[in-house]
């Protein structure tokens, strides 16, 4: 749809294509940090630093909304996708530090199994956003955002699984809190996957 | 106002108003399960099929929009409702999930009150939206949205209530976190209905 | 730019410019309640009376958004900026009530650092609301919203050391409970602070 477009828009899907990478990286990196805790301390800087890189791509884009009169899509999409997409490197990021932090040394079953459906629902967002480029085929888009949408569902299962379970077993009520908290950081990641995609749905909408 | 409008735009109104319904119904529901915590069980899977009703209409407003050339209200407001909307049921059935997970067999007078806060919430949500279908007339609607407000604030200060009697009697930590958690969810319904009343409010403003 | 709208429409920047102040003051009046714990219950009561204040403004702003047909910023926007803006106060208002109902005694450094972060991030929403006014010269209110940005950052920062050195230091579990629940509320008043920046952001891109 977009192919007469000049290189400065164009530059606009290059920088959510940027952004989505970001995500699908730090996803990885938080699946394996909670598979070895050995090497939290250097995963989650591994993180932190994606997660600057994700901030720093959200600061170009704005600014080439500053500098451009034209835009691909509505100049407010554009604002809202990259501010939300950042929104979930964020999260992983907070999960990422609190596993460092606490000095976690087990993790349950379930939190390994939210990491693992955060990384599935990244790579979703990663091809919704690409397939953005093309809207006039709107049916591989939409079919993403309905797997993002399923996977929350999955991802509020397994937290409650693993809430109701941490209640039952995990006698220390400290250690109760801490990774309570982070299998509520993690469904919150598949939580603002799900905000990317219901944007990514509207510009759809809009524009298809 | 819309008198004139086709059967499929008319849908948008009897999505909207199902999903409202779906509101109503399962609030009242978490009333009565809160009641009689015997059959918490049973209560909270009837409140998860209210929600996966309402997931329901969300999808089809969401292809519906997808289908028709003309809307009745703004695109984009179409959807943020519906999700919006969405979101006070998903709010209710989390609540319910986790009293019935958790094994709850003591609730706290103002988790009650909260619940039945919850119920006149959903109530005036269920009255606004009705009222989006006449839109030369917005002093009822508006009304309702003041409603919400006013109600958001009881169930603030029930909330604040119940958590420091919490603190100050529940002498188990551990039940102190599920009753906590719960409560907080039951004021977060009274948020999300605010959420639905400032949407409410911008197609007002857009429309009357 | 606005010097020739008339008294009806300045009064919007009036309105912002009254919540914001109300924010300023709020945020003020929470860093000499943690410095004084004594008189903790009174100052809960002034934040009170700041955050009624704040929504006697949001409601005459959607009022008058109703009566006047000419708006110097998009209807919707003036919508949204006026709640975010509340929302602010609301956050400083519940950590308000949580220090004083919980009958806290003491508040770790980091809490203290939170507050005043929020005092600095309120003067920053308070500079860039007042830029508002004169959307020609947008390169101090993006100079505001970086920083504001920035302070959400180093708010994160404070509540990660914060709430590692809770678990680390607070034996009592249940002051931890309340302790942690203060300073996560600190940090979302500056996440808040970074909603508004956003927005305001959005105003500028549009209308610049």
């Amino acid at each position: 749809m977009f192919g007469f477009l000049r290189p400065k828009e164009n530059r606009f899907y290059e920088l959510f294509e940027g952004s989505a990478s970001c995500i699908v990286r730090a996803a990885e990196e938080f699946e394996d940090l909670l598979s070895d805790l050995s090497h939290a301390e250097s995963r989650a800087k591994t993180i932190k630093d994606i997660e600057h890189k994700a901030d720093t791509i959200t600061h170009e884009t704005i600014e080439l909304l500053h500098r451009v009169f034209i835009t691909p899509i509505d100049r407010d999409d554009i604002h809202q996708l990259i501010s939300k997409l950042d929104d979930i490197v964020d999260f992983i990021d907070a999960a990422a530090q609190r596993v460092s932090l606490y000095g976690i040394t087990y993790v349950p079953m379930e939190a390994k199994n939210l990491a693992e459906i955060c990384v599935r629902s990244a790579e979703r967002v990663h091809n919704a956003v690409k397939g953005l480029q093309n809207l006039k085929d709107p049916t591989q888009i939409m079919a993403e955002c309905v797997e993002i949408n399923r996977l929350e569902n999955e991802a509020d299962l397994m937290l409650r699984q693993g809430i109701a379970k941490l209640f039952r077993e995990e006698t220390d009520t400290r250690s109760l809190i801490k990774l309570k908290e982070i299998i509520e950081l993690l469904e919150t990641v598949t939580d603002r996957c799900e905000n990317v995609a219901n944007i990514i749905e509207g510009v759809v909408l809009e524009y298809s």
